[in-house]
């Protein structure tokens, strides 16, 4: 690696229009993809005979893919988000690309953190890993949005009070998935159930949206 | 992940010249290239010795290359597919977009069902979640082309009678194999030679085509 | 699927312009990508010590590397081809697009043929195995020559002769291989060294090409 | 593969606006993006109770999370090093393109590295294997440099004594690992501790960069 003068470095900005901006969008996607698909091995082949009662197989297969299916959403979800919040920016700077590294951490640990919950589904070590994960992920994408702000990469630059409401909504799967945590220890894997709160509280939230209110009054 | 409101969210279309058209087909494109390339790691090295006979030994990889071929050929062909159906879009709505990870789930999941089947080969329940996992991505193959048409994304529309029949013959695979599903139970292994059906079921279909025997007439 | 009638199917041509054409090269680029480097995955970690002598770790590791080694460079080499051949093509028909498929099956199963070889270095069933594989993709790799030919999808079309003699230049390397099959059987994992007279023989054969002696007089 | 004649292979230059250019660059990002997602399938899931000690766990998973985060820093900054330096290049020639092989062979095998030191930690055969992949990666980006100033590839040509300047800053981090591997017979694991030295010596060998002063004395 050559080294870098903070200077050349900092001010590096890739419009749409160049091979550097799709790169790393390309880049994301393979990962994203890669993530998304390798999943599938972490589920294991039950050993049946001809005489398997089917039924009794699927309830088997049941928790393996329920952890299996929470990460494709989870994944498919995040790369939505991204796709996204991509088709609002009219470049990239050396930061966000930086930055795009940090979130695709997360995004690979992901399936382990599928694994890891798989293999050890009563127990709340398990819950507590992969409960740090989303929220990493769910912080970064906060960050990502920051950038962004910061380094003016929008086409149409938001204000300050929607970009600082939209980080906060970034960071409500963080929160809800941090906050059970301490739940898991109290009603063990149940806990889980607590992540589908995710989606009714970024209803509420949405209803708090800046300038949303003035805009539903103009219809 | 931000909240989403209703609004501006569904009334998102990009357009083939857009970054957010080539990255919706990239990403998939990356999990089809994914999922048929992994195919191959549920393929086990027998242990052989120099004095292994050759012909014993191709006949006892026979079986498991069968289902790893079968699924190559099924994620491929739905790969040209979608390649073939992408090229009549001219747009693609948000909806759109959500489906895509939907059919991906399926695509990807075809390695597990390669491998169930590989490894109990004789057990209609392996049979059984073969034949769910190619009808759901059968069954989202119509789905897919509904989307398209309810949202308007296509080049040239369809007229409402050509669409429906297409949907019925995107689900003419699905259907051939969910039929397998109690056959397996009667006749075992042997209920997978009914797969093969679906070339001459979809042949069949093809001569119900709206329009086309007017057409075949002006000729 | 839905049906394909003959007659719409065989006339579809895409230039390089389209998304069409550019996503057929992305799948193969995807499983090219995929298949080279989940090679490192048949890598197995031996089992050390802090004691272990350096050199007798390094000579343990030789022959898997070695074969590990051979797939990357006959997959980066196929790549590479692929690569060059695509840059004389003007557009894509749809018989090319299902042979890509066709091709890709075999540059997949490459990973399964070294990790194959890789345990069993001594038995000539594996090396048999390796071998068809690669003549199956070295023949594949003159059909796809062919497709192009007949479909008029070159650039600057070449003369019949021409074609031919490229046809054939494409089969050397799996004539080589399909060689070192009965000799496997004589003189065990030696044989793999017949591999190496690819490139000799490609250079020999090289001095052949049509049209090149008048070429060369010219200058 | 088809013959190859020196002279047209030699002269084949392909700029930033054909598809050969982005093909070469979507096949790194891809083998770049299959590399760094692998990672995580070195990740061994800890078989933990109900009644496990989170903090234990966690503490347990720290040493081959360790070697993950460092794989990842490490793929994700010569991705990024990639990244920048392909913006600099106008054209790429067949040489480069052979060369973009041999460094992704680097790439692909740290994967193999991580696991490697991942079960054995205490073992300096390991460190010894892994630093001599880093410094291989890192002598490869200097040939890479050298390759692209030597065919003109860049936009804007650097001078003789900038190029050879640059060459020697991307062999930093391999002279850096090269050094670790004695240490790590004295040291043991405490060895890997000199790879942070990467940072502070590419800082150092920045001051030194030609021109640098004259631009710096004119401000």
């Amino acid at each position: 690696m050559a080294r870098r003068s903070a200077q050349d470095t900092e001010r590096a900005i890739y419009g749409r229009d160049v091979t550097e901006f799709d790169r790393t969008v390309a880049f994301s996607d393979g990962v994203f993809a890669v993530a998304i698909t390798i999943l599938v091995l972490g589920l294991e082949v039950p050993e049946i005979t001809p005489d398997t009662d089917v039924w009794t197989e699927l309830v088997e297969l049941a928790p393996q893919f329920a952890s299996y299916l929470i990460s494709f959403v989870v994944i498919g979800g995040y790369w939505i988000q991204n796709h996204r919040f991509v088709s609002r920016l009219a470049t990239m700077s050396y930061a966000y690309i930086v930055w795009t590294l940090g979130f695709l951490l997360g995004i690979s640990l992901i399936s382990f953190g599928t694994r890891f919950v798989g293999a050890n589904a009563e127990a709340p070590g398990a819950i507590t890993v992969y409960a740090i994960l989303i929220a990493y992920v769910s912080f970064m994408e906060g960050i990502g949005r920051h950038i962004a702000y910061r380094d003016g990469l929008f086409r149409d630059m938001p204000g300050l009070r929607k970009e600082r409401f939209d980080v906060l909504c970034d960071w409500i799967p963080g929160l809800v998935f941090l906050l059970s945590i301490p739940l898991a220890f109290l009603i063990g894997s149940n806990a889980t159930f607590v992540w589908l709160a995710t989606w009714p509280a970024m209803a509420v939230a949405a209803r708090f949206e800046p300038g949303k209110e003035t805009e539903e009054e103009a219809n």
